[in-house]
């Protein structure tokens, strides 16, 4: 599928930016890389082409060489922008850093272009206030990393236009993304809304005394987590039981509800219990590395999406 | 790996209890099947012979013949635990069922027997309430169905002795299972407090307008829930910051703290709220009908663990 824009800019370079230029540059777009720090633009082009590399050797057929002739950097901002339909920010986490970014992209942008940002906590309202081009604002929110995960949230603020809603699904989903789309912004978006939740319980019970990481981790990964790499809880309640989700919440709704009663206790996330969930951490990952198990983590994640390519339900 | 222990009786036969069989005959066990409804053996047999010659077809190695040739239907409760070393009981979810089962099963089976239940929801502590044996009583609660998916979890109630804890886990381990061992009973253990935390935010999402079933569900199936089958949320927060989880933490936990403080919302799961869950979910799914949904979700999970086994970390 061909890319449905096709200059796109990418503002911010660091892990979560250089990780959108190779999703983009990857599906064919051309990918103009701009940081307020150009060393920064460098060390993004390099891991572009080591990034390229890596997926060819695992049988990714496109040309190394071809993806990377579609990337550029840029010193200046305009420069980058310049002709770039569709705009990806992704800046430090901060809001009076975020507002004057966007108000010099709309300077900078063409009069037609989207203006995205990757915030995972900002709301859009906030970000493109008093800007007239409020309504080509909106918030895509990757998974990190988006060149190995494939949702994407995708969140209006206020002001923003329907149609740049749906014109931003169209080009994650052309570029090989899963767009997510919500109605308006919440705290945390969808995504992480629901880790919260799964974390929340998670400490829980490991401060509880009732199970260590080891085993809190254990049931996710060599239990829930298979199937919800396959079906949220939604498709998951509605293969479990014969008459599907209605069936499922009618026999299980009351254990449900009986176990929600007892969960909602907020961990303290202080010094000390967080050296101890460290403690039991480092105890269950062994010595094993951290990038080597980021390296394997990200290799599996993207034979997994491999498997439900090949074989679609 | 050969099992650890030779002989097991499964004890009710439906859809758990024949899934249980087939993890220990297909593992090696003489495997002895008993339901109070003799026809439900009958079923469970012959779901049996379909069930390995489907994994045989798979590729699975061993032999159709060999596995069925370890298993054997039973009328009669004495004569299916005779010289079995562990009983997995499947019956029910009544306590008022279960506590006669296993005082039956005290009586019947060999003094060293492992006396488990698959139960889901019930404290061992009641269920063995008053027995001779209750220290050699034990849940053994399986992610269904467990041919599939291995995590086995086992918790102890008060009586039960620490070695027969760690006998099953060994069982279980020897069969191919990854047992995950509680400290003590908490309404749900582990998997479904996660599980109710997880559909407690997911339900509240849809009904609050922000997004529909299906945008949950990609959010989970394309985001979360593809790290999750590799590793749970400690593995997914301590390769998530370069520093590990202590940095993961420090950096992310007023973020979290700050959703937490959000969450907690009850759904009534009442009649109209179960419909409209229902109508949407329905809407998700499409025309492929669920046993379709359903096969494809086990197959494709026996496919992620075989990926894991193939490249572990």
């Amino acid at each position: 599928m061909a890319p449905t824009i096709e200059t796109v800019a990418i503002i911010g370079t660091g892990v979560v930016g250089r990780s959108w230029a190779r999703v983009f540059s990857r599906a064919g777009c051309r990918t103009r890389l701009y940081d307020g720090d150009p060393a920064q633009v460098e060390r993004a082009l390099a891991w572009l082409q080591e990034c390229a590399v890596a997926e060819a050797a695992e049988g990714d057929s496109e040309s190394v060489a071809a993806a990377m002739a579609l990337v550029s950097g840029h010193s200046a901002l305009a420069e980058a922008v310049a002709g770039a339909g569709y705009v990806q920010e992704s800046s430090p986490e901060r809001l009076p850093l975020k507002q004057p970014l966007f108000a010099a992209l709309e300077r900078a942008a063409a009069p037609a272009a989207i203006l995205a940002s990757s915030t995972s906590a900002l709301d859009m309202t906030a970000i493109a206030n008093g800007l007239s081009t409020a309504a080509r604002c909106v918030v895509a929110h990757p998974v990190n990393p988006p060149h190995v995960i494939p949702a994407v949230e995708i969140v209006p603020g206020q002001l923003t236009d329907p149609a740049i809603v749906e014109r931003t699904a169209a080009l994650m989903r052309s570029v090989g993304q899963t767009p997510v789309v919500m109605n308006f912004y919440l705290n945390g978006f969808l995504l992480n809304r629901m880790q919260a939740a799964l974390w929340q319980e998670a400490i829980h019970l490991v401060e509880s005394g009732a199970a260590d990481v080891e085993a809190v981790d254990a049931v996710i990964r060599d239990g829930l987590g298979l199937r919800w790499a396959l079906m949220g809880p939604f498709g998951v309640g509605d293969t479990n039981a014969d008459g599907g989700v209605r069936e499922y919440f009618e026999r299980y709704g009351p254990t449900l509800r009986g176990i929600m009663d007892e969960l909602g206790h907020i961990p303290a996330l202080d010094a000390a219990q967080i050296e101890r969930l460290g403690q039991s951490t480092d105890a269950m990952n062994g010595a094993r590395s951290r990038p080597e198990r980021l390296a394997w983590r990200d290799r599996l994640i993207r034979r997994i999406i491999g498997l439900k390519g090949e074989e679609r339900l």
